[in-house]
């Protein structure tokens, strides 16, 4: 077992990304003690059951008690509330950090609301499927991902170097830009793919009766992947489109465009517009494969 | 083994489909010979390497000289030329069918040219993967999908059981109904998904350098499902939206309503009308579920 990289990890959130944290941790000994912090009482008997924690608590502000390093895994529109429980107990020198899929709002939320002393390192670790909550966890979710850090510059460059460390010890790979930058691409490549599953699915849901039955029953011609997606949280995903509003909405209107592009072609009935649009986004998918980002969260699992 | 249920199968197109088909007609001993079309002489060659069919011919002609059965598998823009050039050919009583993904352009384009005496019973396997090719091909393909028959009204009924027998065989499950309900199902269920990844793709595609690097490293939070299902053949795609415009365009206005009202709602900050519609579509997701809908064609593959 590897050397602990903390005396004591506080994860304040115990579902599918707090508790796959905890499992890693806990698999690659990184941490001397593991307090995790879940408001509902299942959650918490759940996750001692399951054993991925070595203390629970109801009270995040006693769960950071005496904490290297405390990582915010619960929707954005908790944050300002945890940070203000948790301010007066935090360990001078202790590191705050988090897994949310944005990033302005969480330094917004968070910043000036921790004590002096303490180092803010904003990350978001690139992984997730669409289950949630405790059981939904596994330790190799984050194997052969990217780890995304968003420090603000200026940030104690060994407190940044910890939580790099704690997700490349995770199996990820670690990338620094900043929080603006981040909103812009995962609003791109996640936020807005995930708004458009959710509209497949919820014009399925408007169908009437027999035709919803049918798109249930045939959806293995392309529906059922964006059900899969639609099936995500709703509060989580919630918050990120409330906070990332301004990226969600430009990447949006970029799709908006295309999309009607499309359309026009397909009502003049111009195949070969339509063939070069189809062939140019080829390039895009066998990037993907060669980056090693095809393999479904999932199936590491399975493969383990 | 089981009795064959046809002397001889001609099989129009070896690509993806029509190479699984083969595959699991051969399999399970559906037809005592298996003829294979294919334009190009790689594709022949490697049909008969990996040993799917019997004997592989260059004209379709050749290929239905004495079939009981022809299942054309090819993209929809060829359907009128093979009838054309099959109809001279084709055995007295012969079944013609096919795999298509739309289905009353299948019947304008084959209709008027096959002979009296000769049954048309379209058909649509829905499964399928994003890859094409003979070798892209597998027998588990079909398994546990539905198999949707079209032929119109009066089409003799032992013409119409032989087609279903032959998927229920290759282990779908068989839906029959008319080609307008189908176009109108399928628009919704497979083309307007597959136009919505392409699309997304597309929007990437047209990205900066650095940022499309970026899209790519990050996929994993969503874009890399769009990107898989982009991956499909751009032909057969093509021809989709070209043969199931009115449809198509269709659900695509519906589509556009609801993701102007969801924009509307980001834009607005309601987050209780996001949280409402995130958690209405959860409903179709279980449905999915339920159905037994919800394991990709690849992965049937991998449990054999």
């Amino acid at each position: 077992m590897a050397e602990a990289l903390f005396d004591r990890i506080a994860l304040i959130g115990l579902g599918h990304i707090g508790s796959s944290l905890a499992r890693v941790v806990k698999r690659e000994g990184l941490a001397g003690h593991i307090a995790g912090a879940a408001p509902t009482e299942a959650t918490r008997r759940k996750s001692m059951e399951i054993g991925f924690v070595d203390s629970v608590h109801a009270d995040p502000a006693e769960a950071v008690d005496g904490a290297d390093l405390v990582v915010i895994c619960s929707p954005i529109s908790t944050y300002a509330g945890i940070a203000e429980a948790i301010a007066p107990n935090l360990k001078p020198g202790a590191i705050v950090s988090d897994v949310g899929s944005v990033k302005q709002a969480v330094i917004r939320d968070l910043k000036p609301r921790l004590p002096a002393g303490v180092h803010l390192v904003p990350a978001h670790p690139v992984a997730g499927t669409e289950h949630s909550g405790p059981e939904a966890g596994f330790a190799e979710l984050f194997e052969g991902r990217w780890a995304i850090l968003t420090p603000e510059d200026g940030t104690d460059p060994a407190a940044v170097d910890q939580v790099a460390e704690l997700w490349r010890r995770s199996g990820m790979m670690i990338e620094r830009m900043d929080a603006a930058h981040h909103d812009l691409v995962l609003g791109i490549t996640s936020h807005v793919p995930h708004l458009i599953a959710y509209t497949l699915v919820l014009t399925a849901t408007e169908l009437e009766e027999h035709l919803k039955g049918e798109a249930i029953k045939f959806s293995a011609g392309g529906f059922r992947d964006f059900t899969r997606i639609a099936g995500s949280n709703p509060i989580m995903w919630r918050d990120i489109f409330l906070n990332n509003q301004e990226a969600v909405l430009e990447a949006l209107g970029r799709f908006t465009e295309d999309l009607t592009a499309l359309q026009r072609a397909i009502r003049r009935g111009q195949g070969k517009i339509l063939e070069d649009m189809f062939t140019s986004t080829r390039a895009i998918r066998r990037g993907v494969i060669e980056a090693g980002q095809d393999q479904p969260e999932e199936e590491k699992r399975r493969d383990h």
